[in-house]
């Protein structure tokens, strides 16, 4: 990778003030094309060697175009919000929008290589977090997001003389310490695991671009100029109409059984029998949630179900077993412009709660498997790979410790029906019902398919959906509970469990 | 993932008699389209749990098709041929051509699912297996393979039953074994290591299919109506004209430094020492090709170089120092027809020489990024990606322990000029120098560019690129054997090392 940035590039004075002028006014162009069109999100990371300039680079980029519209961050130790919630938290929330540049000095890449070069994680280790990194810019690509990935290199005899000449000039003495002696004697083993970690997650829509940075003009320009070509590139590019389809239709069933109409939706409960029930969930819910080992604990609660299953009745069930400061309620509507300006899963993360805390959320990211898809509203490209993404998303969330529970409420289309009549016929429950409910139910069918390959593809051992049987509400809201409550108690004593052994040690 | 399959799905035989014979008519249609255009080749992965009809699955394909033009291919244990290469190359040289049908009974995703399930392998090593499939299932479907990858499934209490008629019958009861018996103990085991599987090797373009296998006719009509509906999508899509450019482009330098430039092409040597030279050195790689551990080698040598820059004549001297049955020669022209057919790689995976051979490509898997990238035989798209997966490529080798070694050789383009003149000049060599020849010498500057690119993006820690000065022939010559010669002796030092460690043991 390193072979070209070895060589010494040098870009002498006069070149450099003959091009450099030219280059900002054209970067400040794409800039505004970018700004004013608002297509894409542009996401520069910045990484390399030490001493190689990329403090220097992200100045630049600031000062060279308009700094409103470049959100810059940079990666020190996670803060306690950041700490409390899975390690790409704090990268997803910093993504900037559509239309606007985003610089992350230090990213992803960052802690896998610096853990693996001081012996922290084994090669195994490093092998899934390169994995991890893959994925995850795989998607991000996917969602649009112009991903360029520059990596400042210098040799070790650069980074000498480099650290060398900085020592002497009495103005930056002070940047060298110490500490970047140390990164210098450990050049070698440095370099022996960037090299693979920058090949293995170069791909073609994501490449490391190598930019040698012993010479500040040289750098300044070959990366700027490298910025300018590929925001221009896709700038320029036309719209294009249709994409051919690369993926193959999932299973029809050749009879009607199906994971849904397996379900027995009538189950007769007495009045009194539920609010016994209700009672004593409710209180063990409360226990659980009052636990000191509760504070290490988070709890993602999705709802999902047919309109009219009563989703809203049984959140709050639950949430009335809760202290108010424990939880939130998150409505799923229509996204905002904020949201519409960022990859689909955006909108979700930013509502992962810090330990301690419940969030219920009312609809989900599954929409994109479930309205999304029956109604045509994003590519058929795009919800297939949406299967991996949620996967990997709440996969993060278990590694992090979240419990992920997923509840689907079925109702059968008989009981939708009296449901809406009495809706319609009950005045303060008429803002509950819409045309719009009218005309899902005619595509019952469609959901239905699009419901059971949800089920099949992102029920997992950790985070399994559960199908509650909702024709009668009293029996959907004390499932719900009572599954919810034992999962909050399994996971209360796998902490417990864990500091025990933990003190042990 | 098993959630729809586990239930108890079943069709009649009135329902299946009624279906079936359009079903086939539709398929053989599809198949015959397939046939006669011949712009994708299909791939069906046939995989699953014991007793849930893989084997008639199979059967019943072949029997509903034109079977000349189904190639099915069980993969059992390796060959000797097949052990002595990289364990993706069984997989790699039964792929179908484009226009016809392959099915893998067990692929690759079989060996990992087995090792895990008996412990062989770690978590993590399970973990890079799902890695190293979703990447080789990302290159085929890139190459327009469409990848179907049917999942039989049963239920725990399912296969009890299954298998169980199986005995009583005796017409069947020789397929139920001992080893029938095992499986059906680790049921649960397998399927916990089978689910995350799929669910981490599922992608948009590569989705798992799982049918319910209980029931022979639903299983039927389910898989080879979705068959026939991922067939029939692809090929009744119309073409599209142009693909949104989703790659960045590389970086240009702002400068004329470059790894080629930095070469001192000119290397004089005398005639005498060059002799001596090269007899000791023919004679260190003779001596090393007949070592006992050569037989545990082989050897992957790959020479690129400008026209004219003497590859043949390199060769030469290497090969002269062999024992003719050690070592063949690829000189790669274009494709044939049956090359075309398959991905890129294709050409190149069939001469993957067994242990103790050379093998040398006279040009190589590398004309993706050079030839094919600057004459716009190919997308950007394509060459792009080539870079990651030419280092899987070789990856795949280096791990199987095959000596990968890479030749560029450089000429200046005085000294080109002065041997195309002097091979018009002699009669014998006319035959060398082409139109073509003087054509790619106006593009002298684009080929710089892809040659430095490739070596930056491919020359890795276990497969650099060896820049070779070649104005002077002998020179070239010698560096290009004393390198070879090296990197075998320490190959052999490698594997006396190991067998000395295993033997300890």
């Amino acid at each position: 990778m390193f072979e070209s940035a070895n060589l010494d590039h040098r870009v002498d004075k006069a070149a450099y003030l003959r091009e450099m002028p030219k280059l900002r006014e054209a970067l400040l162009n794409a800039q505004f094309d970018l700004n004013q069109h608002g297509r894409f999100p542009v996401l520069i990371l910045i990484a390399g060697v030490e001493g190689a300039g990329k403090g220097e680079a992200v100045n630049l980029l600031n000062e060279w175009m308009d700094p409103r519209h470049i959100y810059t961050h940079a990666f020190f130790e996670p803060s306690d919000e950041e700490r409390e919630r899975p390690a790409l938290w704090r990268f997803w929330r910093a993504l900037p929008p559509k239309g606007k540049i985003g610089i992350f000095f230090g990213a992803w890449h960052t802690m896998p290589i610096i853990q693996r070069v001081q012996g922290l994680i084994s090669e195994g280790e490093f092998g899934h977090a390169i994995h991890e990194v893959v994925r995850l810019e795989k998607m991000l690509t996917d969602e649009g997001v112009l991903l360029l990935k520059y990596w400042f290199h210098l040799s070790k005899s650069q980074q000498k003389k480099r650290l060398k000449s900085l020592e002497k000039d009495p103005a930056t003495r002070w940047r060298v310490t110490e500490r970047e002696w140390e990164y210098f004697k450990v050049y070698k083993k440095f370099i022996r695991v960037c090299e693979p970690f920058l090949r293995r997650t170069s791909t073609g829509e994501a490449p490391w671009i190598v930019v040698p940075g012993a010479d500040a003009r040289y750098r300044a320009l070959t990366a700027g100029k490298h910025l300018l070509a590929a925001m221009r590139e896709r700038l320029d590019e036309k719209p294009v109409k249709q994409l051919p389809d690369r993926n193959p239709p999932l299973l029809s069933s050749a009879n009607s059984t199906n994971v849904l109409r397996a379900l027995q939706l009538d189950q007769p409960i007495t009045k009194p029998e539920y609010q016994k029930q209700l009672q004593k969930w409710q209180g063990r819910l409360n226990l659980a949630s009052r636990d000191p080992n509760f504070r290490n604990i988070s709890v993602a609660c999705v709802f999902e179900g047919n309109d009219a299953a009563g989703k809203g009745g049984a959140v709050r069930r639950v949430t009335s077993a809760l202290d108010a400061r424990s939880y939130f309620n998150v409505p799923v509507a229509a996204p905002t412009e904020e949201e519409r300006a960022q990859p689909y899963l955006w909108r979700f993360w930013r509502h992962i709660p810090r330990r301690g805390r419940f969030v219920f959320f009312d609809r989900s990211w599954y929409g994109r498997v479930l309205v999304e898809r029956v109604e045509g509203f994003c590519k058929e490209a795009d919800w297939m790979r949406a299967y991996t993404e949620i996967n990997d998303f709440e996969g993060a969330l278990l590694r992090h410790g979240v419990v992920v529970m997923k509840f689907w409420l079925a109702i059968g289309k008989d009981e939708q029906f009296k449901r809406f009549k009495a809706r319609e016929k009950t005045s303060f429950k008429r803002f509950k019902i819409t045309e719009e409910d009218w005309r899902n139910r005619k595509k019952w069918d469609a959901y239905e398919t699009a419901v059971c390959d949800m089920v099949d593809r992102t029920s997992t051992a950790n985070a399994p959906w559960t199908l509650v049987e909702a024709n009668n509400k009293y029996h959907a809201r004390l499932k719900v509970l009572k599954t919810l409550t034992q999962a909050v108690e399994d996971a209360l004593d796998r902490v417990a469990k864990e500091a025990k052994k933990a003190k042990k040690k």
